[in-house]
C-alpha cells in the first residue's frame, strides 16, 4: 500500500546554510566519495547551485500524479527528489508545476526522468536536474510513495537528507552527517585555497603533494625519447 | 527508382502563423501525445522556437548529396527535415548549406544525423535541431527520395505537415489536422494561464484538480512516519 | 614499464600560428577526413577555440595520478590529451589542475574521461573537452606512460601533434603533416569564401557544383506528385 | 479517440508462404534497402525465423493493456507488431500472452520495448524480436490504437503487411510491393548461389564483381610497404 | 573507514527453498514491482536460475581487491551482490574467483560491471549476471565496505536479503517480506496456471479479465477501416 | 591517396601456434593490460577462439567495398580487422565475404560494425566479432586504405600484429612483442594452475596472496554488526 509520510525529519537549518556555494564535487570527496547521483543528471541551465533538503517521490513511469502529492508535503528550502520506479524519461515536469513549488519556496528539482518546458524553467530560474529534456506527457492513473527512501540515479536518498547540487552535477548527505561532513568541507576548502596560490604562482603538484618518490617507487621511468626504452 | 517531389502541399500560411510562439510539448498535448520526435534531438542553441512547414529529405549513410536537390524545393517558412536511411552521426550540414537554405528564407533544419560548423551556425542564428554534433564530413554518391513520408527520430513526418521545435525539442503536426490541432493548443493555453495564476498564489494541484478522493480511492494513506505503517 | 618521455618534438609554433582560427570540421576535411575524435567529446562552454601541441597521457580507469606527472611536461601552447585505459567517465581533473595547467601556459584540456568543478573552469576560460562532466574524485595509485602515443576518443595522437578544437569537437593532425595539411586548409577557406558569397546570393549548390547531370544519370527522378510515379 | 481496425488487408496467403525461408537482410537489400528495423531489435532465442502479416498495436509507456485487445484481431499467421507511444523498456509481454498468441496461430511477437519470461518463451518456441529483457511489470490503465499505421524501431509499419525477421532482425515488407518483392529476392537468391559456388573455388569477389578498374580510376594504389608511398 | 561486516542475518534457509524455481518476473509483481535490478544485468549463458542470500561487496572503479574480502564471508547457498562505487565495466571477477567461491557452496554473482573468462563459467556452470563482458583487469589498492547496505544496478540491496535471479534478470526481496512475499508468489502461480490453461483453450484475455467494458468507457472504439471513423 | 599494402610482416607462424587456446583476458593481462578491443565487441556464437595474423581494412561509413580488396590480401591463418572511419553499424560483412574468406584459410572477422547473415555464419562456424548485428547493406563508392595501422574499438592495430579473440573478447598483440609476452601468457597459466587447485581446495584468495595485513594497513576493520561501527 503506497504511503505519503508527511512528518519528516530534516537537515536543520543552519546545517545547510553552511553548505550554500559548497560544490557537489567537493562535498562528494568530503564524505568519502559517496552519494553521487549518475553523471547522466545535467542541469537545465548553467549557473545553478543549490543546497536544501529532500522531499522524495516515487513515480511509475510516464505517470507524474505523484508529484501533485509531492508538492503539498514540500516546505521553504526543500529540493524536490523524483524517482521513477522503472527507467522513464517522458517528460514528467513543466513550468505549472514549477509555478506551485516556487510558490512553496522549493529551491529546485531532481528528477531521474525528463522534464519539459525549460525555456519557461530557465528564464523563472527554477533550475533542474534531470536525465533528460523531452515534451512527452503523462498519465496520472498510479499511486506510488512519497517521502520514503528512494534510489535516484543510482544514489540512495532518504527523505530530509541534504541535497548539493550544482554544475557538476548532484551529491546527497546524509542527515545525520550533515555536520561532520560541513566540518571536512571546510577542511578541504581551506586546504585547497592554499594549494591554488602555490599552483598559480607555478609550483608543480609533483612537490606541493611529493610524488616524485613514490612514483619512482612504482615503476615510473623518465627517458628523452622513446629509443631510450 | 529515386524521386524528388516537387508539388508538394503545405499547411496554410495563415495556420502556420496561428503556432508561432506555441510550445512544442503543449501542441504535442494538445494533438492527443503523438508525433513528438526523439528526446536524442537537441536544439544547437538555446532559445530557439520555430514553427514552419515541412521539406522532407532521405539520406544515405554519410552521404549528404540529397540536400542540395532538398535545398531547391524550400521556400520562405520552410523547415528542412532531414532522415538517414540508416543511423548515421556525421556531420551531413554546415554553414555553406545554412547560408543557402537561409537564403531562401528557410527557417532551421530539423536533422536525424550530426550538423557541424555549430559556432557559425549560432552566430547566424540559423537553428538545429539534431541527434549529434560531428565534425565528419561526408560522400555524395547515393540518390535518395525528396519530399516522400519519412521516419525522422523516430516519428512519421509527411511533405508539407508543421514543423514546430523549440527548447523541449520538435514535434510534428499532420497538415490535415493542423487547424484543429491549432484551436486545442489555444484552449489549453487559455486553461493553463488560470492554473499558473491560481498555483502562484499558492493554491495546490491536488485541490484545483480535485485529486484527493481519487488518491485516497486508489489506496493512497498519509502517515506521520514511516514506522506508523 | 610505465614511462615519462621528456623531449618531445613538436609542431613548429609558426605552423601552429597558422591553425589560430581553422575550424576543426574544416581540418578534417582538408587532411582527407581522418583524425577526428568521437563524437561524444564536447566542450564545457562555448564557444571555445583552440590550436596547440599535445602532451599525452595515459591514466588507469579512476587514477588521475599521472596528470601530475603531464602537467611538468608541459610547455606554453601545449594542449594536454589523456586517455583512460580503459573506459571510465570518473572526474579526473578540476580547477586545482587547471590553475597548474594555466600557470604554464597550457591552452586546454582534451579528456577521453570525465571533468569536475566545470562552473569555475568555465569562469577561468580554461576550456575542456570531455566525454563527461562528473563530480566522481579519483585515487592514486596506478603509474602510466606520459607522451606515448596514445588512443583518445577513437584517434590515434603522438605527442607532439596538432591539437585542434573548437565547438564542433577536436581533430588531430599528424606533426609530420602540419605544414601540407595547412596549406590544403587555407585553399578550402579561399573555395568556400566564394560560395558562402554565390549562395547568399541565392545561387544552387545545384548549379555552382554541376550536379544535375549526375543525380540524373544515378537515377533520380523529379516528379510533381507522388501519384505521378 | 483510439480506434481498434477490424477488416484490415493482409498480404495474400500465398505471398506470405513464398517469403519463408527468405532471409530479412535479403529481403532488405532486394526492395532497395528500406523497411529495417532498428539493430536493437533482437531475438530472445536463436536461430529464430518468421514471415508473417502484421497486426499492429500501439501501446502507452508501461502499459500492456492494449495487447489484450490486438490479441482478439490475430488470426493463424500473423505476426504482432507493438509499438510504444514513448520509449519504453519494460516487460509488456510474457508467457500467459504468448500461449494466447500461440492458440490463435500467431508466429511470433516484435516489440519496440522489454518482454519477460523469456526462458518459458524458448521453451514454448515462441519467438520474440525485442528491445530489451526486462522483468518490469506494466499497468492496465491507457487505451491506444489497434491496427493503424506505427513506427516501430525506426520502421513504418501498415497493419496488413509482411513482416521478416531472423537472426539478423527484422525487416517490414509494404503490403502492396509483397509480390514485386519476392520476385526481386528470388533472382538475388539465384544470384548469389552462383557467386557462392565461384567465391567457395577461390576466385576473388574483386574478379567476379570486376572491380578492380574502378579500384584504380577511384585512385587505390598498390604498394609493397608503407615506405614505398 | 570501510568495513567488513561479519554477523549478517539471511533469510532462513526454508525460506529460500522456497522460492527456488520462482521466476524473478513474478517475484517481483508479486512483491509490488519492486526490487528489480536494472535490465542491462544479463546472465552470461542460459538457461540460468537461482535463489539465494545475498553478501554484499563493494568495489572502487578498475578494483577488485574488496571480492577477495568478501569471498570469506559467504556461505553455501549465498549469491555475491557487487556493486562499483562509480560505473565500470571492467572485467572484476573470472574462473579464479568463481573456484573459490564455489568451493564455498556460493550459487551464483551479481555485479553492476564486467565479468571475463566466461567461457570457462559457463563450462563450470557457474551463473553471472553482469553488466559486461570484459576482459580488461583491475588493480588491488582501495578498501570499500563488505556486507553493508549497497545499490547494485539502481536497487537496494541489504546484506542478507534473498536474491532471484534468471534469465530475465535479477530481483531482491528484503529479509523482512521474504514469507510474505513467497506467498503472493504462491497465490500468482496458482491463479496464472488456471489462465494459462483457459487461454491455450482459446479463451481471450478480454473475456477472461472482463476488459471489454472498462475498455469502452475509455474510450476504444471498433471499426471496421480507418475510412469509418 | 589510399593505398592497399601487400607485402606486410606477420608473426611467426611458430610464435601464433603458441597462443592457440590462450584467453583473450590472460594475454590482455600479461603484456601489461594494453591492447584489448572495447567490450561492445562481442562474437556471433560461443563458444568461439581464434589466434592469428591481422590484416587490416579500413571503410568508409556504409561502404564495403574495401572488404573485397583486403581479401585478395588474406593468406591462410589471417584474421580480416575492419575499423570504419566514423562509426557505423551497417552489417558491412555477410556469408559471400564469409566464404571468400573462408577459402583462403582466414580464421574469423573482427569488425567495429555490423554484421549480417549471423544464422549461416554460425552454421558455417565462421565467427565473427562485431559491435553490432545489422541486416543493413552498404554501397561500394569510397576507397580506404589496406594493410595500414588502424584504430578498431579502441586499440590500434597493425598489420601483421597478433590477434586473440573469445568469448571474452578481442585483443591485439604487437608484432615485435608477440615472443616476449607468449612467455609472460605461459607462467601466468603455470601459476594460476596451482592457485586454481588451492582456491578448489577452500583456500581463500587473502591467505594465498597474503592480503590481510595490506588490507588493515588500508583502514579495513571487521565488525560483527553495523551497529558496532
Amino acid at each position: 500500500m503506497p504511503v505519503c509520510v508527511t512528518d519528516i525529519e530534516r537537515v536543520a537549518e543552519d546545517t545547510v546554510a553552511l553548505f550554500q556555494g559548497a560544490e557537489s564535487a567537493t562535498v562528494h570527496e568530503a564524505q568519502g566519495r559517496k552519494g553521487l547521483l549518475a553523471s547522466y543528471m545535467r542541469p537545465i541551465y548553467r549557473p545553478a547551485a543549490i543546497a536544501g533538503t529532500a522531499v522524495t517521490c516515487e513515480v511509475a513511469p510516464n505517470d507524474n500524479w505523484m508529484l501533485h502529492v509531492a508538492v503539498e508535503q514540500c516546505r521553504p528550502g526543500d529540493v524536490l527528489v523524483v524517482a521513477p520506479t522503472s527507467p522513464c524519461t517522458d517528460g514528467y515536469f513543466g513550468d505549472l508545476l514549477a509555478t506551485s513549488l516556487k510558490a512553496r519556496g522549493v529551491l529546485g528539482l531532481v528528477i531521474d526522468a525528463g522534464v519539459r518546458d525549460i525555456a519557461t524553467l530557465t528564464d523563472m530560474r527554477f533550475p533542474v536536474w534531470s536525465r533528460a529534456v523531452h515534451g512527452q506527457g503523462c498519465v496520472k492513473e498510479t499511486v506510488c510513495n512519497v517521502n520514503v527512501p528512494v534510489v535516484c540515479a543510482g544514489a540512495l536518498v532518504h527523505p530530509g537528507d541534504l541535497i548539493v547540487a550544482d554544475d557538476d552535477g548532484v551529491v546527497v548527505v546524509s542527515r545525520q552527517e550533515a555536520d561532520e561532513v560541513h566540518s571536512k568541507v571546510a577542511k578541504r576548502l581551506a586546504n585547497e585555497e592554499v594549494k591554488r596560490e602555490r599552483l598559480a604562482a607555478g609550483e608543480l603538484g609533483l612537490d606541493i603533494y611529493k610524488m616524485r618518490d613514490r612514483l619512482k617507487e612504482k615503476g615510473l621511468r623518465y627517458v628523452k625519447t622513446l629509443q631510450d626504452i
